[in-house]
């Protein structure tokens, strides 16, 4: 009765996301058969390790899916509920103040018309928490009381949940800082299945302007134990990418307001350093320490191989009101036109035809992808098409992507789906999501006679599951036998 | 046998515009059948508040559908017909020569094909003038006889067409120092159900680049009384402001080249006041004191709620020429790319969160619409992502529009639709094509299971009549019952 | 049973390209079969005029499909595979070499699923070369020998191929100081059917920032027999122009970074001209000089009526050591963001309403679509939109054109489909495809009542057949009687 229930669902109905037309519907059905169970693989994203290592069960449904999820409090904020009525940046929250922020997300629900964040719940809710209702102002305490069971479950701990969504590999995004403790914690549970790696994040220890830069540069060489000379600097930098490497990591991560690279002389980037490090630098100066620090990291990339993941455009904490009261990360970034071309050109020109060099770049201003990224992507060997990010991860735009992106470099210069997502039950709906548009992107190309089906398959396993794991040199199998048709998501018995 | 025959014209047609799919027509079908009926709410157009207060027969076919269509008359001329050779700029027309304009139109008929402009005429001529044939060469003198005709009968006044055509609410935009004698007109007439409202345009008044702004500002002094100082401007403009609102105006309307904002400190704004005044501001500090003046008029709708509508980024008049001979509105804008997020910034960073602020951002620049407009409206509670406009207001567009943005914001906070515009017949038309496109959007939604059709039911709803209702603070319900579900558009007998 | 395997081949396929909703397929079907048989007309490209004057057998497969095709290299170079591996710059190649890059693109052919090229090679290969298999590589000898022995048939040069496709009127693009004697020698060629004509290529005489820029203007103040002064340098320009009208020249391309344009004081100019000369020009002088020199370019179009084509905003040759050591149009072109609004305002201020100006735009920055280029061939009699080029000349990006561009202009205001390539094979594949979209796209149109079948049926032909000829003032009709409707493309029996 209650798997009839569930089954009039949307986030149950098996055709979701697929073409309408029969033809189409038909091939994209068959496709998506194929990779439906195809292990996860993540390698980018910001699940934190300290919530895997610890795998304390989830306080409550509010801090399960409301206040860690910008998706979700933006879009309340801007229907006037404020960020505090949602308990963000009271964690832990008190019963009551999680109830309340459960009970506003259930009463907007019908805000959420049209988006991926009702897309992702009205999958997770069934298919994770066995929920059998959508969320309504009149269902929100039982909704409530239902989940909030659930999470007392150890089925529900964060490292079962992982298990349960058949993830093979997770990236985490990290402080270069971090002793990656948490990632030794969970590589010595021989009974976690999943390879959890970290990715360490740069931008704050590179870009002058950013409010940490001197702190962070000061904890680094610290930590180094290096003196504070460029060279030091440079190689304390590479000391702990050495540590992530020897921790597993594959990539490291970038987040910039634009794509300027720089090739300066070495002693003048050390005398930019110099002045940024006695907070002399010009903004002008402390621009050209960025780019020509977006170099560097490219040239240790030549020597030690990580995969360089470049977020580029967006406005970060642009509410700095909002920013000093919670913090960064609470759903108002926004993003700004975004050129590639001219700002990666004097670090291409150095380092395009490099074979140790993989930079994968991700916009959030649609026009640059036919128009700079793709060209680039398409030419030079190291340089990949990043999935879809923030506000464009989502249906429509994933479809976008595809159309605008495929003709110029094929499907083998395109990074694979990434979630980028700090929302762990998110995690395997979003790839379901994925997988689905693929299927439904193919299901054209079959249709119109621009691929056979045999070769829409191969396409789909690539780019399920071959082209993340190549684009991130994730060769190794990680702890568990890769590719095995696993069944995705295994509903809780 | 007319009725017979009419039916076969694409104006007449069911399923104009609805989805080819069958399964996705029959949905679309079934929503538009909700809302067809509903009453047009048109919260921003350019039609002159004195035509419908005067309620003078239309002098000719060519008066009505050529010479104030500047987007007809713009495609003509790109076509080698001289704006004077269509009556621009010569009303009214003698006999002969809105005969000329009205054939020279029959005849590049075919010219139209695949734009908006023949999807709304060939919808106009069978729904509203019984016209049954598709304008051509061979028939034009038939066509004008047969509109010219109708338009001696009172049922084809403006104020007998408006009421015929089931509008709600319609503003106008006039100039803050109009006396709104004509509106005052409009609410006397009691058997008029359609409620005309008032909607001051601003940039004239806050713009020094604006050729016109030293005598705007002084005649603004003169008409309020007051003396020429920055404080007295900004209270004159408050003034007038208020003078609006008690007409019934709830919105103001600022049409400028970028969304640039400033807080400036009250004695700086000042002092580019004097500066300008004397004619000796800079390029740089006219942008400046523009810059800070809409923030200043974002602070008065904190004050007194007007709703302010920014339409971005058109370089108006671009034909110098052509604009000093026929002035303004010939169809010679050409957009430029348009950024909205560091412009809005420190606006939104001063009164972002205040509830007061309502700010609606329209670009014809489309690329703004997922890159910035909907990230600023999916987090900021005053802003909303306004409706495809000039350009954009067509299927195609419109469609893309839906695309864009509605997965970063919802429906919510999209604005409904928005005719903008002055061709007084095409209003129906304009306002049933969006709706049957919403239909067309949705219905998708629906078979790819992401919207239930009750959910799509109440959407399609909201979408026609709800939001621009709120979005517009429309809270009153006009002179007419809102909401009933009459015949649109109603064939003359 | 040949002819039954090929009727397999996705080249070979009657509905390619065509819609999948069977009312949809179904009309376009229909529109198909009125326009495929049409001549092909094509108004600009980059075919040599000695490849078809001297008319000698392609070397071998990969001088024909591979080292030419800067489409084909750049994604074989993306995948890792170096330029001199497939032979570029190394023609003419041994047979090894060219076996060994005929056998890499088969090997990785998998790698351009999803791409125009795999279309158009996999319609060529049966259409043309009667292959019966796709390339992989355990087939790739045997496709090698099975296209090299065609080769060696008379039916295969050149010249053969071209009539065998059905172009009524072929364009190269061709340096102002050709003496066009290959042209001569085609028209000498009473047999052959194909009106080949030349287009001058002017940028690298009007930009001082071009590298030849010194030595070109030299070369042509000595070809014409002029001193160096500006008055001269104008003069010669002209000079060439003729010289290229009387030899059937209809354009003139001019490949720019930027839409900029200044009207200058003739003595100003001169000045620029004089320190560029000079060897003196700052970079802002010479972008000025530059500016200038695009309004004189237009205004001796005023005078001989040639149109021009300007393709705008590519960071060509982007990879400066592959330029160095291969040379130009490798496949490293990178786009940018691409205005044109502000930049052609001088041009049109001035020569905007001259009959005899004929713009027109290509861009790469697909926004400036429905943004700049189409209100400007919307308003202005002169300017047209081009076709999608380069990255954009694919079905999704094609689709995308037509859906940005139609409802602002209209058809007839878009240029028609150009091909603009520099491989021969690809010309009817290219055309194909464009006809297929475009009754893709009309059908949609049809379905959806905005245009009638009728309707739908002319703007297919004038797409096809007229609109390029009368965008580039094509009235004569070549050498062969225009129009016929000839079978394409002509298999080879």
């Amino acid at each position: 009765m209650h798997v009839t229930s569930r089954a009039n669902l949307p986030g149950r109905h098996p055709d979701r996301l697929l073409p309408a037309e029969p033809e189409r519907r038909g091939i994209a059905r068959e496709l998506y058969e194929q990779v439906a169970g195809l292990p996860i693989i993540s390698p980018h994203g910001h699940v934190p390790a300290a919530l895997l290592a610890e795998d304390r069960p989830f306080n409550n449904p509010a801090e399960l899916f409301i206040t860690p999820d910008h998706y979700v409090t933006r879009l309340l904020h801007a229907h006037g509920v404020p960020l505090a009525e949602l308990g963000v940046g009271a964690e832990p929250l008190a019963e009551a103040q999680a109830r309340q922020a459960w009970r506003v997300l259930c009463e907007q629900w019908a805000r959420f018309a049209g988006t991926p964040m009702k897309y992702w719940l009205e999958d997770v809710l069934p298919n994770v928490f066995e929920v059998e209702q959508l969320p309504s102002a009149s269902n929100a305490e039982t909704l409530y009381d239902h989940i909030d069971e659930r999470l007392g479950d150890p089925a529900y701990r964060p490292r079962a949940l992982l298990e349960s969504f058949n993830i093979e590999t997770l990236a985490t995004t990290d402080d270069p800082l971090s002793d990656l403790a948490h990632h030794a914690t969970l590589r010595r549970d021989a009974s976690f299945g999943t390879d959890v790696i970290p990715t360490l994040r740069i931008e704050a220890y590179i870009d002058p302007a950013h409010a940490s830069w001197p702190g962070n540069v000061s904890a680094l060489l610290e930590a180094t134990g290096r003196d504070d000379t460029f060279a030091s600097y440079l190689a304390a930098i590479a000391d702990r990418r050495a540590y992530f490497s020897r921790h597993g990591a594959v990539s490291i991560d970038c987040a910039l307001i634009d794509a300027d690279t720089a090739v300066l002389h070495p002693e003048q980037l050390a005398a930019l350093y110099e002045r940024a490090r006695a907070g002399e630098a010009t903004a002008a100066e402390a621009k050209l320490f960025r780019a020509g620090m977006v170099t560097e990291i490219a040239r240790q990339s030549q020597r030690d191989g990580l995969v360089i993941t470049l977020h580029v455009g967006s406005l970060r904490d642009y509410d700095r009101t909002l920013y000093e009261q919670f913090g960064p990360d609470r759903g108002c970034d926004i993003p700004l036109t975004t050129g590639f071309a001219e700002g990666l050109r004097p670090l291409l020109g150095e380092l395009g035809e490099d074979p140790g060099l993989r930079l994968v770049l991700f916009t959030l201003d649609e026009s640059a992808w036919a128009r700079e990224i793709a060209p680039l992507a398409g030419f030079y060997p190291g340089v990949y098409v990043g999935a879809p990010w923030w506000f464009l991860d989502e249906p429509e735009a994933i479809l976008r992507y595809r159309s605008a992106v495929t003709a110029i470099v094929g499907f083998g210069k395109q990074s694979g789906f990434i979630d980028d997502t700090r929302a762990l039950c998110s995690i395997p709906s979003r790839h379901d999501m994925a997988r689905r548009l693929d299927c439904a992107f193919l299901s054209q190309l079959v249709v119109e006679h621009r691929l056979s089906k045999g070769e829409a398959a191969s396409v789909i396993r690539e780019l399920t599951y071959e082209l993340p794991r190549s684009t991130f040199k994730l060769t190794g199998s990680g702890n568990r036998p890769g590719g095995l048709p696993i069944d995705h998501p295994k509903p809780k018995q």
